[in-house]
């Protein structure tokens, strides 16, 4: 089977890098940016071309959300499958006569990064059981955790990832402001921080629920709300009633 | 010098042991609770009473923040240094004639987990510069991380922590409750947030920032938006509308 990646940014070089390692071969890899593929193609011995693209069995297209369409109306073979992965399009945003499926890995990649495949969740959604069965298979070869999902149910995966990550980020951007302030470094919180996610390694998030609010501790409550303003008062008060709802308390 | 650790709990336990592992010797630990104070006499070597408290020059305070008051009176002695250990109390707090003190290890504890202690940030107040010299001894021996903090700085320590450990495990709760919603193993999400977390470890928060708000993409939040309700509704649009504003969006 001739599979092909298009793109060059970093899920394409990861998406190739963790084929290869698994005894998957990629005919070529396919994009705009011939610096970009000339460094992958060297780094990982596969064929690269800015200009045509070759014949094969599956695409696999790693570019941006925006580009996806664009993109995948440059493969004009019939008898093939293509694949995106984006975590927030169907796939029938993929514009062309062949099958379409989504495999989406749900991981943030940047390139330097040494990453764990085996750890990373592939999502994969499909219009037939035999494609399912392909993508699958090609999946369970880099991951251990492979699972099938609709457009649907990627909607609240990517969700999840937001609530999980992206909003974490912020809050530790919104911490870094308030300790700044005071000049305390910011890194002597990160133990504690390492210590919050661990945790949740081993126990449920709910049960390892600690601080002020679950504790209903007016007296703290109060007092950080007069050390507050702007954005952060209302983030404080926004989490600390969504607390108070999930914990029933009064 | 003398010391003593009162108190059984988690944070007993682990100053204890601290203190013992760095070659400073515990006098005794002192507490109500018969059972586990008989566990750390045991596994520490360290006498233990829930009856006569010993002579000592310092005497550092591990309960709870509602009894730190009512259990420093039992120290009548005058000539001693007295530390709690809370992150929201003043050293005021403490009930007696002898010097007050804080003395606050900015970790969450548990009496199962091991702690690589040169890692845990101690903020220290005292009423004089012979104590703040002597705690800032001690607590150097344990950590390398070992600050002079007023009760006004120690409020903006707390606050911080709550920003980035209880808030974000909240977060944690309330992504996971969506990822149940749709059958998804939330363990799925533990790379993702893993990785989050490293990331900070070497950058900015603010310069890690990633997701739909921060990109301005008003297509997914819209749909995101439509997926929520009641407090993770009100969670998903009080934090992007931070992120705007932190990022001088549009």
């Amino acid at each position: 089977m001739q599979t092909v990646i298009i793109g060059s940014g970093n899920v394409a070089y990861h998406l190739a890098k963790a084929l290869k390692q698994n005894g998957i071969s990629v005919a070529q890899i396919f994009g705009r940016n011939e610096n970009d593929l000339q460094k992958i193609s060297t780094e990982l011995h596969i064929p690269y071309s800015s200009e045509r693209l070759t014949d094969a069995d599956l695409y696999i297209i790693c570019v941006s959300d925006h580009s996806v369409e664009e993109v995948s109306r440059m493969i004009t073979k019939k008898n093939c499958l293509v694949a995106h992965t984006s975590g927030s399009l169907p796939k029938e945003i993929l514009s062309g006569a062949y099958r379409k499926s989504s495999f989406y890995p749900l991981q943030t990649f940047s390139k330097s990064k040494i990453l764990n495949y085996k750890k990373i969740p592939f999502f994969i959604e499909t219009e037939n059981p035999e494609d399912q069965q392909l993508l699958t298979a090609i999946a369970s070869k880099i991951s251990d955790k492979v699972m099938e999902s609709s457009y649907e149910k990627r909607k609240y995966i990517h969700l999840t990832a937001v609530f999980a990550c992206n909003f974490t980020n912020h809050l530790f951007s919104r911490a870094k402001e308030i300790s700044d302030s005071q000049e305390i470094p910011f890194d002597y919180f990160l133990p504690l921080i390492d210590e919050t996610v661990q945790k949740i390694h081993e126990m449920e998030p709910k049960s390892a629920q600690t601080g002020p609010a679950v504790r209903n501790d007016k007296r703290i409550l109060e007092l950080h709300e007069e050390l507050l303003s702007d954005e952060s008062l209302s983030i404080y008060k926004t989490m600390n009633l969504s607390i108070k709802k999930m914990y029933h308390l009064p």
